[in-house]
């Protein structure tokens, strides 16, 4: 499966392919790249797709390199990325050359910061082996490293020249790692796709068997809506992009007040998706059969609906601190129905306490 | 004087306007950005403008905080960035909100990566107070810190909401200063407009004499000859944005080979335009006549033609770094005749060293 991204000059395509990994170096031998390659990785996921990605890159007539990151959100300081700058140097590489982030989100925001800042911009392919970055953190251009006051703080705008996503990979992942990418799947349907949302209804059983056939067609799908939004919308100068943001305002206020050490971002997300949803219902917005479906689908596949002990207050707080505030105003995606959503900026505080008490069990 | 800068939605004015500092806040308003600002400076641009610009920011109702760098290049570092990504933090910040940058070239690079970083790009302003940052480094969004490898390594193109110049400001410059700015004024006149280069000719004694009408004339049409530019090519996509590189391929090879210490960087381009006259010439590209008038007028207005003691080894390694290589090739832009450029990338080290070695006095 191959997904245009049109974004005139900085277009690009999503290719879905089982196996795809050890194709890398045909396609970026196909878009006529510069010959060096450096292929940033952490050293687990460098272990089991290392040396099929450096083979496919060498046998293709690339120079390769490598550079080792730490796994995980350890990988997004300002330290991290001047490693690579350095190592980037080192091995001589300019602006047409490429880096090639290979891993999960982290690693994908990581590598596109430094190769987004380098010489003020350089080649970039991801090669996302997550659900979550294959669905979502991947695409879009969207880098960033971290601050101590408030996650992905710095960062860019990046266009990847290709986005090669190999769906046998969430086969091989941890339970909970892969559930958590759902999340972001259940989201894309909620506000973008009706029908996309009734095919998880329908799909789940075989979806948590990571069933390659059904793992193609919903990670791919969920690639293709993304793209829809990136295409119209891709530095976020409108509101549709923050359709992809549903859950994640209160998902990403309940990560930082617990400082991000007590669900995966999928979990937070999700039980953001079911407050947001509850919000929804509560200024009027969206009937009760709408948030019951989320609810169901959500918990269909594995993911939390409810949680314990949330400090309202703290994440309140949090949301004041969100990227997508306006001059203060802190907008809320919302769904009215499944496959839409709506941007509201005057939501009250005590509506967004009440949604968070129906979190609790 | 009001010149746009034609780039879509990223469009912006230079306005040069004598005793425009004093107008700052209300430009910013006519552009209907966010409340906040904050304005990046140094101490001694601070303690000669910061009143008046922040009143003027104050006036048109506008949320004024401050931080301050170090003077000159010592501020394009990763440390610098990161306190004011702090600051930024700390006041509050959104992407709706402005930064200013009030003073050189240094202050509008290192102040125009923080913004461009910050939240993925917030709004910039550029308010530059030295020629050089006047009709160079403020127009065209280019934004970077330093590497200790390389200098300007690190940086993204985050165009400027508004760049405003005030001429007046040229008045006070140290002599030193003032004329290292005018080698960037004499770089637009021969490879992009053989009229300004008479222009200058003719304007030699009131441009020194900094006669305000004057100053107001040849900045401007620096800045018009630098926005034409930026608009057909905005991030160095083409050869035609290379034409700015003139004497800059070699210019800062030589600053690069002497750790910076030794030329301004307006010096070391004058050196640098002289050694690639002398280079298109020895390549049969340009007449001697046209390497002479480029020299003439540099001699004229007090830049250095000539230099002992160049390592021409060490000019030339550093000119392999450039971060306009090509997978390993180095773009000369030379100048067949005033008013026009070519760019050559197979230039023979040979005749590098020759064209330095016309430095020598």
């Amino acid at each position: 499966m191959q997904i245009p991204v049109r974004l005139g000059p900085r277009s690009y395509s999503i290719v879905v392919e089982p196996g795809g990994l050890a194709k890398l170096g045909d396609h970026l031998r196909t878009l006529g790249l510069g010959s060096r390659t450096m292929v940033v990785s952490d050293a687990a996921i460098r272990a089991r797709y290392g040396v099929v990605v450096a083979e496919s890159l060498r046998t293709a007539g690339f120079a390769v390199t490598e550079v080792d990151i730490p796994a995980g959100e350890d990988a997004k300081t300002l330290d991290v990325a001047a490693r690579c700058w350095d190592a980037f140097v080192e091995a001589g590489l300019d602006r047409t050359s490429t880096i090639v982030a290979l891993g999960g989100g982290a690693v994908g925001d990581l590598a596109g910061f430094a190769a987004a800042t380098y010489m003020r911009g350089m080649n970039f392919v991801q090669v996302p082996t997550t659900v979550l970055a294959q669905v979502d953190a991947s695409i879009g251009g969207k880098t960033a490293i971290d601050h101590p006051r408030a996650k992905n703080l710095v960062g860019a705008f990046h266009q990847p020249r290709l986005v090669l996503v190999d769906p046998l990979t969430a086969i091989t992942l941890p339970e909970r790692d892969f559930r958590s990418g759902l999340a972001e799947i259940v989201k894309h349907g909620i506000v973008l796709d009706a029908a996309y949302f009734e095919d998880l209804e329908r799909s789940t059983a075989p979806l948590l068997a990571r069933e390659p056939g059904t793992l193609e067609r919903i990670i791919g799908g969920s690639c293709r809506l993304k793209a829809s939004v990136i295409e119209r919308d891709p530095e976020e100068q409108s509101e549709l992009r923050f359709a992809l943001n549903y859950g994640h305002t209160i998902g990403h206020a309940l990560e930082a007040a617990t400082a991000y050490g007590r669900w995966t971002h999928g979990e937070a997300v999700s039980l953001g998706i079911v407050a947001e949803a509850h919000l929804a219902r509560r200024i009027g917005l969206a009937g009760g059969d709408t948030v019951e479906r989320q609810e169901r689908l959500l918990a269909a596949v594995g993911l939390p609906t409810r949680a314990t002990d949330v400090d309202a207050t703290a994440v309140l707080d949090a949301t004041r601190r969100d990227k997508k505030a306006r001059d203060g105003k802190i907008p809320f995606v919302l769904a009215p129905a499944i496959g839409s959503f709506r941007v509201v900026y005057d939501v009250r505080s005590d509506d967004v306490r009440a949604a968070l008490a129906v979190l609790a069990p």
